[in-house]
């Protein structure tokens, strides 16, 4: 069980920058996302591309915008539950919600902040028979951490960046046998991932097949034999792992059901503090509404700081340490522990 | 005359990035300040001080931020009147209002945007008896243009780092002749800056009176004398300029009188664009006040990008080009011409 005083659900540029002014608050958080690494679309989708329209910055690489804000919000120890999904909340006698994502992890707190973008990124997943029986016994949709496949079978499925990079890295490095299905001829991918892909597949390190697609799992349990249809003949391979990266889609998710109010798959918050509907559940960022709105990622900033000064009255109503400016502070405190 | 889409008053970071925003919409800028640079408190009062709370900077110097954005909005070409103070505001048959400042220069716009900060910084006068009839007329508060004093005699009043570093830098390499009058014994400026003063005393570059006051200004129309009181006797000194530096004071200034509604010497506006109560004119940064307001350069960058989808519509009621976010249009386009 994770206590702490505010849980951030989304670990993108405004979940992350709701630490820092959280932190100026002296109250602690913690953020989930689904994705195995902090920063949201900027370090899963577009981690390379330049961004414009940050105050300050005539340029900044989405991925170099997350690192700037992961070193800003340090001092303030944020905790991290990534590569889950938030599931469940519930809110108990003592006024502690607890949420529970999709492994089970149990967090504590008087707050709640929704910072989840577009909404939670689903893998967009093939329609095969028995599918789920194999979700976490062999089947990922993403890789979390690679070593995990180390010296194993894995076969991936997809034709763009994703599928490419990781069958390059995965053949390079790490598994003893790699194999890449793709239902048509030509990639969608960087032309030098596809030439790395087809060097490796002529060296023979990758086993490739085009024009094909895994149409059967088959397992005692645990995924064990997959059936790969290429144009014609069906083929029978043994895996440890299959690994269908056909892209992430956004979804609201299981928020949906929370009992919020939402207006076309956004949360509707008061434009005072962000706070929605059910006191102590606050929403920031791309996934909120209001008059005015603009989808922009200066607006989540803005919020944050906003929801965090009316969050510290909700966590602490009779208060507990004033906010001081960081310029009259002179610098960022930070915690001791 | 000044013709453009959106008079800014105040040319503060608040100021700065509304071009930016303004421009995504192709909407041109002016902005008005009664500083000689812009950047406002940035650039003029702590231009070497870390600031903390900016998204994505860790730690930016004032100064930086303003570089950073002056050269984000470059694509949008703003114009500047600086170190003039908006004094007037009219409002024409053809829906155009006219701003007119200390100076008399005026501009016409469509929309007025109020990002005036804590107000105007005036400077702090001292009591002297006909010290109005004077000004401009050898009297001056602010130094725009270090050149307008070359070869000339000029006395410095202050004890400040702004009195002790114009008196180095007019004493070295500009004036003829500088004398620097303090009413005190100690400065309060840079250790290292009362050396460089004391030293070019010494040497007879500067002459310092301390425990010193101007008591009386005389010329005919022109200044021409200066009487400086000492501890011991009264100094008839010629001299072309006088120029005391005692501080500026934030004051809300001719704004006060415009008819908006204010509360606690802030601007009243609506959430939803931070328009007031008078349409075409909005208020956004430290100036204005809303439920929930936090006093953060943040709260302000957000405010000029809503304000400019507001503004826009206002400007342009049947439409006139549609915005595109920056991550969309692959960059800043900015102005041909």
């Amino acid at each position: 069980m994770i206590k702490t005083d505010i849980i951030i659900i989304g670990a993108g540029p405004c979940g992350l920058f709701s630490v820092f002014e959280a932190g100026l608050l002296n109250m602690r958080c913690h953020l989930i996302d689904y994705l195995p690494q902090p920063g949201g679309q900027c370090s899963e989708i577009y981690p390379k591309k330049p961004i414009y329209d940050i105050p300050g910055f005539p340029s900044i690489l989405a991925g170099d915008l997350v690192n700037n804000l992961m070193n800003q919000i340090k001092p303030f120890q944020p905790g991290f539950t990534l590569g889950e999904r938030v599931e469940k909340v519930s809110k108990g006698k003592d006024n502690f919600f607890t949420v529970t994502t999709s492994r089970g992890t149990k967090h504590m707190s008087k707050v709640i902040v929704i910072a989840a973008g577009l909404g939670c990124f689903e893998p967009r997943k093939p329609a095969i028979d028995s599918l789920d029986l194999f979700e976490d016994y062999g089947v990922d949709y993403i890789i979390k951490d690679p070593m995990k496949f180390n010296n194993k079978k894995v076969v991936i499925s997809g034709g763009g960046d994703s599928a490419l990079d990781w069958a390059i890295h995965l053949a390079k490095d790490i598994c003893s046998e790699v194999t890449l299905v793709h239902r048509r001829d030509s990639f969608r991918g960087h032309l030098d991932s596809i030439e790395q892909v087809k060097k490796l597949a002529a060296a023979g390190k990758i086993n490739l097949y085009t024009n094909s697609e895994v149409t059967k799992l088959e397992g005692d349990s645990y995924l064990d034999t997959i059936i790969i249809k290429t144009e014609n003949q069906e083929i029978n391979q043994k895996t440890d792992y299959w690994i269908p990266l056909f892209g992430l889609s956004p979804k609201l998710g299981p928020i949906a059901n929370w009992g919020l109010g939402l207006e076309k798959n956004a949360i509707i918050v008061n434009t005072e503090d962000y706070s929605t509907n059910i006191p102590g559940i606050y929403a920031i960022g791309d996934i909120n509404t209001y008059p005015g709105k603009l989808k922009l990622i200066l607006s989540g900033f803005h919020e944050s700081a906003l929801m965090s000064h009316s969050a510290f009255k909700f966590v602490f109503p009779e208060g507990k340490k004033s906010f001081k400016y960081t310029t009259v502070l002179g610098g960022i405190e930070g915690f001791k522990s």
